[in-house]
């Protein structure tokens, strides 16, 4: 299969599976991730590796991932071609991690970056290979709202069909073997994103933030590792994977740890609702009030508002916009999706005003909840 | 004449002399006030006098001055007998000072307050008299936007016509004798209610605090005496006005002084409207969709965002709401006539809400800049 030719061309413009909305508990999960980390028998690991291994690493990689193909077309794009932000956009589409997105030099002074890629299946994005990240391979499936079984058969399927054309490191005692301990043995981590804004109200989120830590559960932000929980999305992830089946592992994170999550913050939504609907209320439309009025947004204001207004969509206190609307918001407010859109680089300045410009745009002219006291504009 | 019957019944609902608009200078400037202070020959100071000795001057005075007529008709209010909620009515148009509003009881155990009223022009409050304030008398004229030289004739007026009646305290050295020797003198004091988003914007408001102080001059917030300035308002005053005459300090306060100032908020203005015309913008449209869409708002609040929209609309930003229907909500916004409006006693609680639904009602429907982008609701 030939790669896609201008590879994050349009990229923008498309919706990507984990803000698709829809599937199980979607009002709290956005979607479900399974992530595999692989290592190619015979060559050194990563952090190890010389830029001669990467290279052969990388050739591999994509050959054998272009043969197998990940969806109606495979997106390849070779990050040492790639641009700033290329790499922006796939950050944001999740379909890289931070690390690949930084694209250090290690070696020598060359203006190219390390050997490195990734692929992804077009349109879904469902599927998704990271090369020479901190392991060789990183396969992800994602699916929305809460399926970790779906994900995990489609990330179990790919990695079937890789390893069919690639030798993986393989220890019989311990499992995978991975460039991180915590990942060794089944090498699988899962891992959902939530929106939890009624916890964050209520000021419970907190407490479940600490539960997690004490059951091994690492909560992140949106963009992922690293990073600050922005309009209160968390992703909730599987820290140990040594020792237990992979289907034990997700079973118990599946059944009984995101349920309980989602349990609470379902219990908060509905304490608001019913206690404090009027402060509720007007912090929804003081958020959408904002979105459509503005003349400067930041990312982190225009996705904390978009955090609550999709609460209010979800409790029915807006009619409209859509729930599809916000997700797509979510993610063209990014810095990179952003220029990409109006078609030119910008300033953090520039970016302000456009995405001020294309909230306005999008939320501006929707007719809304209808209340009595509003007249027509 | 016979005092008004339902003394601060309707009054809520009246356009007030010091918030009408219009007058020279008025987009900074929202009314001038000249006070005097008088107190009647052979009786003490207010502080000093006895419960007795009060209600002789109230009744003294009050015959006086029903008997002079202050305009079409004369408010006569009686703060022995009226509620907290007309007293806090009165406090807000600016008719009665916060020493009156609270109506100590400094004798006896009594429920009834010390004896003490005042009196105002209708529809107009262009003139009101205060009884055992501080001084047995305050009277005042008030004229919206800079017109010292007008207001100070008024109340020239009505204190010759008083003192036709009336015996004061004056000593040919000291001139009008006053409780507080700051009024000693010509016992006059002329303040200006300024309007100075701009200036507060770009910080230079400090400046002009400081420059003010120098001057001798008090700045102090919307709610007169002892009050924090809230949504850029502030009197300016003059502070001493002993062995000057009258007109040489007015003048020196109408024309240099306010003059000055009122320059410095207009260089603020330009200066915002060319260089940062976005975020001027930005502060704008926020503040008006929070006006047109919160649930929830505290006065202080919704003084704050009226104070940016005036901004908004002296500037051309905005083409509606009007400059009248802004200044008819900075009143309404207030506790008591909120109260009164409404048509009931209400918690804190219960006027956020209902002060929401006044501003979201007043402004929600109009419509406005007709930007292009945004559609018909």
């Amino acid at each position: 299969m030939k790669p896609h030719e201008t590879p994050t061309g349009e990229l923008h413009r498309r919706r990507t599976e984990w803000l698709r909305g829809g599937g199980d508990a979607s009002d709290v999960v956005l979607s479900s991730r399974v992530r595999l980390a692989r290592n190619l028998a015979g060559l050194p690991f990563v952090n190890k590796a010389t830029r001669a291994d990467l290279a052969v690493v990388l050739e591999r990689c994509r050959d054998a991932v272009l043969d197998v193909g990940l969806g109606e077309r495979t997106l390849w794009v070779d990050l040492r071609e790639s641009s700033a932000i290329d790499r922006a956009l796939l950050l944001e589409r999740r379909l890289i991690s931070h690390t690949l997105a930084s694209n250090p030099k290690r070696h020598g002074t060359t203006n190219v970056g390390d050997p490195r890629g990734v692929a992804a299946s077009i349109p879904d994005e469902r599927l998704a290979v990271m090369v020479n990240e901190e392991d060789h391979l990183r396969l992800q499936a994602i699916r929305c709202g809460l399926a970790l079984g779906e994900a995990h058969a489609a990330v179990d399927a790919l990695d079937d069909q890789l390893e069919a054309r690639m030798d993986f490191a393989f220890s019989p005692r311990f499992g995978y073997l991975t460039a991180c301990p915590t990942n060794v043995g089944t090498g699988a981590r899962f891992s959902v994103m939530l929106h939890l804004p009624a916890l964050s109200i209520t000021g419970d989120i907190e407490r479940v933030k600490r539960a997690a830590g004490d059951m091994s559960l690492a909560v992140r932000g949106f963009a992922g590792e690293g990073t600050e929980s922005v309009g209160d999305f968390f992703q909730l992830s599987n820290q140990t994977t040594l020792g237990r089946s992979e289907d034990a592992i997700r079973d118990a994170f599946e059944r009984r740890v995101v349920p309980q999550v989602i349990e609470y913050e379902r219990q908060a939504r509905r304490r608001l609702i019913e206690t404090r609907r009027v402060e509720l209320e007007d912090r929804v439309y003081r958020a959408l009030a904002l979105l459509r009025e503005a003349r400067l947004m930041t990312t982190e204001e225009a996705m904390r508002h978009l955090s609550v207004v999709r609460l209010g969509v979800t409790l029915g206190v807006l009619t409209s916009p859509s729930l599809e609307e916000v997700h797509a918001l979510l993610l063209l407010v990014q810095p990179a999706h952003l220029q990409r859109l109006i078609g030119r680089a910008m300033t953090k300045e520039q970016r302000r005003v456009e995405r001020a410009i294309l909230t306005r745009s999008r939320f501006g002219g929707e007719a809304r909840d209808g209340s009595a006291e509003r007249a027509q504009g």
